[in-house]
């Protein structure tokens, strides 16, 4: 019934007292071991959520590669309805639990960003970059690929020595510190995680850049004052789609008479939550939009949208990455948090590597703009030809990963 | 009053009996000299339709450059409602006389494209590509530009030799022919128009590729079979928003298990209907979407949306051209078709230049693809570097323009 419920995928299903469920005629990717009877209910009721507890508690393993397994099991779930009735009422019920009201939305991020400023240290970058990358080519690191993304939103917003940037969700600061240090712009951070501001405060002193870039820790709706362009990297899906037209309101608001700015987030072919697990264990609040569900925040405002770009392989291919790392890590991270946050996230990352690779998850990399803008190049041609670009600028000590010329391809 | 209800552009508006309104301080752009009473009325009941029937008429003329006029006027009512409850009235009977059942979209697509194809040769390019060109560089010309857009279409879906393309909305057949003869695909090409499809043929019996194009003159509506790649260029326009789940229906029927394809159409950053006038007199039964209002063909399908590229500058500078083309034709076409009709399609053509210059009109160039589409590279350098390309392919025998190396960036 298990098995079946999850679309029959060429998965081998072990029970506590031996008894074991394939598909017929498949060649089972993996094995998922469940150990008591606790465990089938749990699956039963709300598949996502019995799994990913019983994953965590260690009441169900896997035998074989989890990517893969979650991959197989993706794929077979995207023909059937998403949440039986059951997941139904408690997916509601956390919507409104976890609603991004001021309040709300403060909590929602600081549990998860506020964990630990080491503990990300482990598996991300050095600069901490919490976003999708982009990857030239197959051969681009993970520290080099973080750089390339930075870099390729900059040369998208065609940024312009002088200019007011707000960067909203402004994370541990590297793109606002990039932002200032190779193109010569002002920039405005914003961040609700007080882990994230401290530290990002403490890095543009020590590059000396605290002169021209401010990170304020407060919530986007508070945001105040004009900028030439703005940015939002990996932020929308704590928004949540009942708040993307304030969200356009801010935009409309801060943003120049010929502003132009850059929405990157998770999102969907169609409307679809974050599983009820996710939300629980790692996500508070969360939701990735489909493309119409954006357009809220864009079309009250008449602001155009002049590009599109879906990095969805870009996103499975720094997941797997993260998740390399965190596996180098887990006996430190189990010394920091224990043994079942190892798993919980284990299986977060795993989880969103099979989604972006299945393609339940897509990446958009969305830029927009003001009627009146003459910023943005007619064509795409300049994100590929790096002719000159001040590598940086007076009043910066750097000491961050060195540039890379990202559009310039190799494969 | 009628200076007040567009806005105050800064516009001279000079009445037969001598009597002139501008708005206060500002420098007229042009005069706009209407000659009777009738004029006056019509003007304030619905000011598009007023205007365009007056200007075909005679009884306005406007002295001065007439893009930049309609520019003006077009800024300053970009603040106002658009029509008033006169013009939404028409604009609803309008709607329901045009719609786009099979028997309407067949008349309304004869009305404009059946004209007479010695007259579109007078002022398109030699191909006859009616649709927004793609200019690489500011020098392009706009035959240069035509072929251009075609080959920028056929990377962006990363055309192989062997695969079937449909091309929904094939025109006068040069897309078509193009991906046949540079990327060796075979072509099913539909239109409803008797003209158009009858010039297609013969073009693709003379370039010796009817073996692997085929121009079919039928509704979209009525395609069957499957194809691994589908093109559809300028024809979205003329669907209509309430056909567009239907449309979705029939890409995801013909569209391969792994397919892709590419929609280019004009667009809005926010819903708004074309003028009465330009359906009544140019193009019956058209609308231009707003990007959320195309997803009604995707999301119902899960198809991922790759791509998005707002082309607006282009069609103004590709309007421009052909609008230059059309004045130095305007005696031959004044010859076919009379004074009044070169009135009519010179305020069409500038008033779409005006439009795409200002923004009211927007051109959105859509890759999207199945879930399980692997054909399109992970990042858009290949649209950039051209490495190697079949120049031809065997049964061809080429007279078209030269093929320029599109994306390669000279400014």
């Amino acid at each position: 019934m298990i098995h079946h419920s999850v679309g029959r995928p060429p998965i081998r299903l072990r029970l506590e007292n031996g008894v074991e469920v394939t598909a017929a005629g498949a060649v089972p990717v993996a094995t998922i071991v469940v150990r008591d009877r606790r465990t089938l209910l749990s699956l039963i009721l709300d598949p996502e959520v019995g799994f990913g507890e019983a994953y965590s508690d260690g009441r169900i393993t896997v035998e074989g590669n989890l990517i893969n397994t979650l991959e197989a099991v993706y794929q077979s779930m995207s023909g059937l309805e998403y949440m039986n009735w059951y997941a139904r009422i408690i997916s509601r019920f956390m919507g409104y639990v976890q609603r991004n009201s001021l309040r709300g939305a403060r909590n929602n991020i600081h549990r998860h960003y506020d964990l630990n400023n080491d503990f990300f240290r482990l598996w991300l970058d050095p600069l901490l970059v919490y976003s999708c990358a982009y990857f030239p080519s197959a051969a681009t690191s993970l520290d080099e690929a973080q750089v390339a993304k930075m870099d390729y939103v900059c040369r998208k917003l065609n940024l312009q020595p002088g200019e007011r940037v707000v960067d909203i969700g402004s994370g541990w600061g590297a793109l606002a510190l990039h932002m200032a240090k190779h193109y010569g712009v002002t920039v405005r951070g914003f961040s609700v995680s007080h882990e994230q501001v401290r530290w990002a405060r403490r890095r543009a002193k020590e590059m000396d850049l605290n002169g021209r870039v401010e990170f304020i820790e407060d919530d986007y709706r508070n945001i105040s004052g004009k900028c030439d362009a703005l940015v939002s990297v990996g932020m929308l899906e704590h928004v949540g789609p009942e708040h993307y037209v304030e969200m356009g309101r801010v935009i409309h608001r801060s943003l120049d008479h010929a502003g132009r700015g850059l929405l990157q987030s998770m999102g969907r072919n169609r409307p679809r939550p974050f599983s009820n697990w996710t939300r629980k264990r790692i996500f508070p609040g969360a939701y990735a939009p489909t493309l119409r569900q954006v357009m809220d925040i864009f079309e009250p405002w008449e602001l155009c949208i002049l590009d599109v770009e879906n990095l969805r392989p870009h996103y499975a291919k720094t997941l797997e990455h993260w998740l390399e790392r965190f596996e180098d890590s887990a006996g430190e991270v189990s010394t920091m948090f224990g043994p079942e946050f190892v798993r919980t996230w284990r299986l977060y990352l795993a989880g969103a590597t099979a989604g972006f690779r299945v393609g339940t998850l897509q990446l958009f990399q969305i830029v927009f703009a003001r009627t009146a803008c003459q910023q943005i190049p007619p064509t795409r041609a300049h994100l590929f030809y790096v002719e000159e670009r001040p590598e940086e600028w007076e009043g910066s000590k750097g000491d961050e990963a060195p540039l890379t010329h990202v559009g310039l391809a190799e494969g």
